[in-house]
C-alpha cells in the first residue's frame, strides 16, 4: 500500500516529466524560429526577384532555398522524435500535434510555391500570402508551446519569444510589403494601410515581449535597436507611407529598404537567438532543482523519519484557520527548519501550496495569450462575416475601441458575443 | 518521416489518453464519494456518542467504523492502481498526486481520530472537526479531478459532482452542529451563527449544481426534494436557529434533527450516485467516438487518399479570411461531404478548430472553478490575518459584497490584492 511520501515523490516526477517535455518543446520552437527565419528571407528573396520579373535575386534565393530545405530537414527530424506513438503528451499534446500537422501540409507544399515563384507564374502579393500562411502556422507551433507550458517562469519565456517572434514576422511582412511598394514605382493607399497596419501589430507584438522577457533580453533589445539603422528606417517608412496615391516612388530604394529591414530582422534574430537559450537554461535549471527535491525525498523515506504523532494531521494548522472546504486554498504552512527536521506532512503540505501558487501564476501569463485568442477570433468573425480583410477587421475593432474608450479585448469579447446573431458566411 | 496524417492520428491519441485518464480518475472520485458518504455519517454517529457521554450510539458507531474501513481498502487500493512510477499524469499530475498525498496522511491518523472518541477524550466540536478536514481533503481530490480534466463536458459533470458533493458535505456538517445544539440542551449564538452560514454555503453549492448538471440529474434533486422531509428539516432548522441565546432546547429532538439530515443525507447521495454514473458514461461515450474518429483516419491512411494538390494548402481558404498572425483561430472550415471524400488537410483543419472550441468550453466551465479558489483564498486570508473562523472570515466578505454591490468573487479579488500590505501573520 502506498504511503503519503509515495506520492509527494510522484507528484514531484510528474513535475520533472512535464518540465522535461517543456524542454523538448523549447527544443521545438528554436529549431522552428531558425526555419521561420529562413522562410522570411525566403519570402523578401522572392518578391524582389518576381518584383524585376526574374531579372535579379535569382542565385541569392536559389542559396536561401538550400538553407530552409536544410533547416526544414531538421524540423522535420524534431517532429519525428516527438513521441507519437505513446501518448505521453497528456494535456495539449493533441492541440500541438494538430498544429504541427497542418504545419506539414505547408511544408509538403513548399516546393509547388517554390516553382510558381520560380516560373514567375505567381504575383509578389500571391506569394508573400502563401509564404505568411506557411509562416502563422509555424508560429501557432510556438504559441501552442507557450499555452501548453506547465511552469510559469518557462510559460512567460515561452509567452515573451512567441511574441517577439511574431513580432519579427510582422517586421518581415513590413519589409515584404516596402519592397514590392518600393518595386512597383508608384504609391498605394490600400498597400499604405496594409504597411501602418503591420507597423502597428509589430509594436503590440514588442510591448508584450518587453513585459514577459527577462530584463537582460529587454536590455539586449533596447541596445540593438538604438541604431543608426532605426532612423534610416523610420525615414523610408515615412517616405512609403506618405507620399500621395498615385505619386512615384524611387525603384532603387527597393534595395536600401530591403537591407534596412534585414539589418533589424537580423538583429531581432539575435533577440531571439537569446530568448531561446533563456529558455533552455530555465528548463535546464528546474529540472536539475525538481530532481534535487525528489533526491531529498527519497532520502526521508529511506530513513526512519516518522510523523511522532498520526494525530498531527489534525493539529498543525490552527483550527481557526483551517478553510472547512478546501485545504491548501487557505494560507501556507511556514517553511522554517532544516528540510529532514520537517515533517512529511508538512512537506505535503507545502508542495501543494506552491504547486497551488504556479497555477495562480500560470493563470496570470496565459491571460495574455487568451487575450490574444479572443482578439483573432473577433477579428476571424468580422473578416468572415463582412468580408473584411485581416487591416479592415482589425481598423474596425481598433475605431470600436476608441469610441467606446474600451479595451481592444473588450471589444473582442463584444463582437464574438454578437456572434450568434451573425447571418451565416456566404459559401 | 512522419506525415501530417500520422500526427492527425496522434492528436487523436493524445485525446483517447486523456479520456482514458478521465475514465480512471472518475472511478477513484466515485469510490472517494462513498468514503466521504461513509466519513459523513461516522461523524454524525460519534457526535451523538459523544453527546451522550458514551451511552448512546456505541454499537451504530462501530458498524459504521467497520464500513468505512472496508471503504478506505478500496480507496487505498484505487490509490495504488495510479501509475505513480510513470509519469504518465503529465498536465495536473501532481497537484492530483499532492491532494492524495495529503488524504493519506489524514487516513493514516483516523485510528487515532476513532480511539479519542472511544475514550471520550475530545469534544464533539473537536472530533467534528477533525473529520471535517480529513473529509475536506478527499474532497479537494474530486475538486482536482475536475480542475484537471481535459474535456469540457466531463469538466462540466464534475464540476457539477464537485459542487454536490461539497453541498452535501455542508449538510452533514449542518447535521453534526445541530445534533451538538439539541443534545446540548441549551441555544448558543455562535454555534446559531455556524449553522446559518452552514445553510448558505449548501445552497451556494446547490445552485453551481444545477447549473452545471444535466437536466436529468437536477430534475431528480427537484424530485427527491419535494417531500415532507425538507418541511421537517425547515420546521428543525427554525427551532434551532431561532432560540433566544441561553433558551431551553429539547434535547429529545436530537434524534429527529439527527434522523431527518440524515433522509436528506441519504437522498443526496442517491443524486450523487447518479452523477457518478452520469460521468462514467460520459467518458465512455467519449472514449468510443474519439476511437471511431481515429480508425476513420486510420483506414483513410491506409488507402490511395492523398492530397491531389499540394497547394490546396495555400487555397483552401479564400485569402481575405486568412488571419495573418493565427491560423485556427479564425472561423472553421465547414465540414461537408462523406468523410472519406474530404482531404487531409480539411480534417487537420477540422481537428484544429474543435480543439480549440473545446479549449474555450473547458475555460468556460473552469471559470466557476476559479472563482471558488478566490474566494477560498479569500477568505484564508482574512482568517490567518484577522484572526476570524471560517464563518467570521465568510460573513464578513459577504457584507463587503453587499456594502459595496459587487460581486463576491470582486470582493475576494480585492482581498487578495491587499494580501502584500496586510501584517504577518502571528506565529
Amino acid at each position: 500500500m502506498k504511503s503519503g511520501l509515495s506520492f509527494l515523490v510522484a507528484a514531484k516526477r510528474c513535475e520533472i516529466a512535464e518540465l522535461q517535455q517543456l524542454a523538448l518543446t523549447s527544443a521545438l520552437v528554436n529549431v522552428t524560429g531558425r526555419l521561420v527565419h529562413g522562410l522570411q528571407r525566403e519570402r523578401g528573396l522572392s518578391n524582389l526577384h518576381l518584383g524585376s520579373q526574374g531579372a535579379r535575386f535569382a542565385d541569392m534565393r536559389a542559396r536561401q532555398i538550400e538553407e530552409c530545405r536544410q533547416i526544414e530537414a531538421e524540423l522535420r527530424a524534431c517532429f519525428d522524435t516527438l513521441d507519437t506513438g505513446s501518448a505521453s503528451r497528456i494535456g495539449h499534446g493533441a492541440r500541438l500535434f494538430s498544429r504541427i500537422a497542418y504545419v506539414l501540409h505547408g511544408l509538403d507544399a513548399l516546393e509547388a510555391l517554390r516553382e510558381r515563384v520560380a516560373s514567375l507564374a505567381w504575383t509578389p502579393r500571391q506569394a508573400t500570402e502563401a509564404y505568411v500562411r506557411l509562416i502563422a502556422g509555424l508560429l501557432a507551433v510556438v504559441f501552442e508551446a507557450a499555452d501548453s507550458a506547465s511552469d510559469p517562469e518557462v510559460s512567460r519565456l515561452l509567452v515573451a519569444l512567441f511574441n517577439f517572434m511574431q513580432g519579427k514576422e510582422f517586421t518581415g511582412q513590413e519589409r515584404a510589403a516596402g519592397s514590392a511598394l518600393f518595386a512597383s514605382g508608384r504609391a498605394d493607399a490600400a498597400e499604405q494601410q496594409r504597411l501602418l497596419h503591420l507597423i502597428e501589430s509589430q509594436e503590440r507584438c514588442l510591448q508584450v515581449f518587453v513585459e514577459f522577457a527577462n530584463p537582460k533580453a529587454v536590455d539586449l533589445w533596447t541596445a540593438s535597436q538604438a541604431s543608426a539603422t532605426l532612423a534610416e528606417l523610420e525615414r523610408l517608412r515615412r517616405v512609403l507611407c506618405t507620399a500621395a496615391q498615385g505619386a512615384p516612388l524611387n525603384v532603387q530604394l527597393s534595395q536600401a529598404w530591403f537591407d534596412c529591414c534585414s539589418q533589424r530582422i537580423d538583429r531581432m534574430k539575435a533577440v531571439e537567438d537569446r530568448l531561446a537559450l533563456d529558455l533552455l537554461r530555465a528548463c535546464e535549471d528546474k529540472i536539475a532543482a525538481a530532481r534535487a527535491d525528489m533526491e531529498a525525498y527519497q532520502a526521508l523515506s529511506a530513513t526512519s523519519a516518522r510523523e511522532t504523532d498520526a494525530l498531527s494531521f489534525f493539529k498543525l494548522v490552527p483550527a481557526s484557520s483551517a478553510p472547512t472546504g478546501s485545504p491548501g486554498f487557505g494560507t501556507p504552512v511556514q517553511a522554517y527548519g532544516l528540510q529532514l527536521e520537517r515533517s512529511i506532512l508538512e512537506l505535503v503540505q507545502e508542495q501543494a501550496h506552491r504547486l497551488q501558487t504556479m497555477s495562480e501564476e500560470l493563470d496570470t501569463v496565459r491571460a495574455s495569450l487568451n487575450e490574444r485568442k479572443l482578439i483573432e477570433r473577433a477579428k476571424g468573425l468580422l473578416m468572415a462575416h463582412r468580408q473584411l480583410s485581416e487591416e479592415e477587421a482589425h481598423k474596425t475593432m481598433r475605431q470600436m475601441a476608441m469610441n467606446q474608450n474600451r479595451r481592444l479585448v473588450e471589444v473582442a469579447e463584444a463582437v464574438l458575443a454578437m456572434a450568434d446573431v451573425l447571418p451565416e458566411r456566404p459559401r
